[in-house]
């Protein structure tokens, strides 16, 4: 089998908001010959209409589209060695979609791109996937990234507050590590990919919540206030929206005023 | 004294690159009446020229531009409780400056706009100072906040990699707290602000660098590979390059292999 050399775009398109797309984005759109689009289970509609919204305005005529269903992963509460199988396992399944999209609905004259909700480099799987299957050898990506606009960064403008307290980290963490990374005695911790409600199980009378969901959609929601006295409400809003939607995605940040004293 | 109302936007205009501009931060830069540009010490002229050429391009005309040097801190190597308050009577000065600004360069009916580099949400003192001077209780700002691409964001996306590990945390740290960050087990290490290759004095054969100096700009620089390999070779390459341009900006990833065990 021979290696064939193909140019891919990872462009990063914002957290949902059509106005957190980078001029660099949108010029990169309008490079691409073809666009490739994984759709993610339950939130699959409303996030591939907008990406097709996107394209429709920005990407150049003529393009293709090529949508493809995620292979979804089992995501029923797992211990770590089980979590690690059950990702490597959904990766080469997501690897084989992704090297056959390669191989097959693009030529080595043409470009092809991914776009990917909120930042490549946080908390997305494109760029290790396209790793893995450059390390197969059938396909020899060379890859462009265009940086966007994360959930992370979008949570923290809406509350009007920054992530770090001066002269301090911030820890960004999934949820299912989020006791371990609370036990560092040092800066602020947001929080993502948490379907479990991690943030019931936090101590700390002193802790603070800026709470997000569907942030830069019109159906975002938003709490900010002492953990201890908005976690019900987080919690209802939470069902409530699951409910009315089918999916949910939100992410928040964790503030400490004890664990960083007072601002400077 | 009376409470002033005042309307701002805090613009994130992204890491160097004019491209990172948002859709969005072109769309406010329109909105803004005055622009209020704070000069940052020895980088100030490549960057102040950098806002300029933005605004020719994106603001409405006409438009106000306010240039104020910001009043530099003291920068001497010092122990924690000397840093915070340096700190302190840093942000004290640039309080006092920003509410003369309100009160004095713009009225009531019109739009104010800082143009913050990178993510206001991200080692950025703006939000906190303009929480400062509303403490403060002569000025009240009503403002919003415009996420921009953050020097992290653009390190990543350069290098091509991503910030985590599947399924671990990534900290985001200033180089004076790295040993104590550092000493946590789990996760890749960000560092901003290291004015003393604070890279120099991290253990671990099995540790990867990703830095990269004056990113999105035509300076750029990119090294990446095994630390203990492209320590030196960083170390030349940041004394010719502040040697060059009388200022360097810089900032990495570190990632331990032994710390994350092979990627799943």
């Amino acid at each position: 089998m021979t290696t064939q050399q193909r140019r891919i775009l990872v462009i990063g398109i914002g957290a949902g908001d059509p106005d957190h797309l980078t001029l660099g984005a949108v010029k990169a759109m309008g490079r691409a010959d073809v666009f490739f689009i994984v759709g993610k289970g339950d939130d699959k509609s409303a996030l591939t209409d907008l990406r097709h919204r996107m394209l429709d305005e920005h990407a150049r005529a003529p393009h293709r589209v090529v949508e493809v269903d995620d292979p979804g992963r089992d995501r029923r509460p797992m211990g770590r060695s089980d979590y690690t199988s059950a990702v490597r396992d959904w990766r080469t399944r997501r690897a084989d979609i992704f090297e056959r999209l390669l191989r097959e609905e693009m030529t080595a004259d043409e470009t092809g791109a991914f776009l990917v909700w909120g930042d490549p480099s946080l908390y997305d799987s494109t760029l290790g996937i396209l790793a893995d299957i450059e390390a197969r050898g059938s396909v020899s990506p060379s890859i462009e990234v265009i940086p966007g606009i994360s959930s992370v960064s979008t949570l923290a403008a809406r509350h009007r507050v920054p992530l770090n307290q001066v002269g301090r980290p911030v820890h960004i963490t999934p949820a299912r590590r989020l006791s371990d990374v609370a036990q560092n005695d040092d800066g602020d911790i947001v929080v993502m990919l948490d379907a479990h409600e991690s943030f019931t199980r936090v101590e700390g009378d002193d802790v603070w919540i800026y709470w997000g969901a569907y942030l830069g959609t019109p159906d975002e929601l938003l709490v900010a206030g002492p953990l201890r006295e908005v976690s019900g409400r987080i919690r209802r809003l939470r069902a409530e929206a699951r409910d009315r939607h089918g999916w949910i995605m939100d992410t928040y940040l964790l503030r400490s005023q004890e664990r960083n004293g007072p601002r400077p």
